[in-house]
């Protein structure tokens, strides 16, 4: 049994910081049982989803409880929105170092708080557990979708336009920064790339309205690059995009003219949470109306083509000059390497 | 990037050991998409549970990975089948210190593939990351119950009988004897708790049945007397068990013989992923007749009494003479103290 001294009991910590978190949602009974209960409305199916964040892996070890649990809770409501889905409810595991201190509980159930605020979902379960490693975090993410609808990765089709939402790159540069690998960029883009970083702005709202005109999609965690491989793969085609078209925020554009070879960095880095998908070029004008409706640039960047030839990559990045360039890595991967 | 040298890549290692586990749940994807779809049958809801368990806090360090997939899912398991829910599908976080080799993550694997199908129930999501820190895994359970019948904490009435599945201490029992705490016993008991320790029996063939039957119920995780404490407190009354109707393997009443005072780490020490729940007397003989087609021992222990005094434990525990055992710990918790 490992005492952590200083905190309360674990059902204490529960009852103050995260009970208040299931009110307003029946059937999670107030945290105050074995398990929840949750039906999709009729008509639709539950949508689920799980990823786990480690400190000093996927966010600096002191980083704010608040920060932690947001981040934690986003990459999972990230997934859900990229497929079409109306997130409703999470439950969250959380493996805490004896180091912990009651503060940073208390922070953690604040960040998750504000997100249920934002993104309309409830707290309905989860598991507290000493460890003796780092600060882990496993979220499980419950959404709901029109029975059969959701967008997958499969379903492109050769031709199909490539969008990508909001900007590339930005909480990879944010990572780098952070590292003080960008000693160059002025303040005020350094602390937009950072804020990018250690919080990400999943597109929920837009996310299911895509249902009926995106082909296939997914969503910006491991790269741009990387992502599109694997949709790539699943739909069985190729893929050719533009990198001058690949939309960039001011900050990223600041950092690029300081050092022109983050452009790698951006277009492979990860960590977007964007949605990256394919539609038909019929599809302009209603992704147009949708962008101004919800305030979120959906950039074309190129377009699905047939099935790669054998040994060539199933994704071409263009540069200006209509020239592949040659990227030395496509994005993160946990173990081994990074594929070439 | 934590790469794990000797490892393939994450992709590789999902679509070789994990992909073949999500076969025949349509809704699993292959687990190439980001999200799982599930819905529960028709006049059914989900039932959802999350449970992690931590290297060298929940299972040695040293424990095999087929061992420890059984656990973290069983585990879960355990908690349906306390609701009456049926198992359909699970989740699992997997994160790996960078000392764990590919035929580890393969046994983890083939233990999942041996408890799907002995619980019919499929992989449907997850994720994988490295970590500083021990092996953590998270499982989130998915099982399916008729709307609104779940057997909650909260439904016990005063004078229903508390009945317990199976037998009762032997789990914590077995962690003490690979403590080395039980140098007395005999080879064979001490061999049939390590394994009960090591491997819980979730009773998720009969948990179903008691829908109907039971007013309340839950697993037995923490600790026999902390779990019928955390009953009474839900559903605001006091209960009274006898400690010699308490059921004991026969390797537990070899110990206890050895010492006596083990009976408190029986009746205290958590781990048993049985079924503690109440029932009007009058269910008797039902139960009796579910005992015998199910072959699980289903064992009247006391009576729900009602709410405590001021200052009163909720949970009496009587000794042969009807004198209250003075318990010094009610069972186990993360953080803090365990009440008194």
């Amino acid at each position: 049994m490992k005492a952590t001294p200083g905190l309360p009991g674990e059902f204490a910590l529960i009852a103050r910081y995260f009970a208040p978190l299931a009110a307003g949602f029946p059937g999670a009974y107030g945290l105050l049982d074995d398990a929840a209960a949750i039906a999709p409305a009729p008509g639709h199916e539950l949508i689920v989803k799980t990823d786990a964040i480690v400190g000093g892996v996927d966010f600096p070890v002191n980083e704010p409880g608040d920060l932690v649990a947001r981040k934690a809770l986003r990459v999972n409501l990230s997934d859900l929105a990229a497929k079409g889905a109306v997130p409703r409810a999470y439950m969250v595991d959380l493996m805490l170092p004896d180091t912990v201190e009651e503060a940073w509980i208390a922070a953690f159930a604040a960040g998750l708080a504000q997100d249920q605020s934002e993104y309309g979902v409830h707290l309905i379960g989860g598991d507290m557990s000493g460890t003796p490693g780092p600060v882990t975090i496993a979220v499980m993410a419950l959404g709901e979708a029109p029975a059969g609808r959701i967008i997958r990765r499969a379903g492109a089709r050769a031709g199909d336009a490539v969008f990508v939402t909001g900007t590339i790159g930005d909480a990879a540069l944010g990572l780098r920064t952070l590292q003080g690998a960008l000693p160059g960029l002025d303040g005020a883009s350094a602390a937009l790339l950072v804020d990018r970083y250690r919080l990400p702005r999943p597109r929920v709202t837009l996310g299911p309205q895509l249902i009926g005109i995106a082909t296939a999609a997914l969503d910006v965690s491991d790269g741009l690059v990387a992502d599109l491989r694997h949709l790539c793969e699943v739909s069985n085609l190729a893929a050719v995009i533009r990198a001058p078209r690949v939309p960039l925020s001011p900050a990223a554009r600041a950092a690029i003219a300081v050092d022109p070879a983050l452009l790698e960095i951006v277009l492979t880095g990860g960590d977007d949470y964007e949605i990256l998908f394919t539609a038909a070029d019929t599809a302009a004008d209603k992704l147009a109306e949708l962008s101004r409706s919800f305030s979120v640039p959906i950039t074309p960047i190129g377009h699905m083509a047939p099935p790669p030839e054998r040994n060539q990559a199933p994704v071409a990045v263009l540069d200006e000059a209509g020239q592949e360039l040659g990227l030395t890595s496509e994005g993160w991967t946990h173990f081994g390497r990074a594929p070439q």
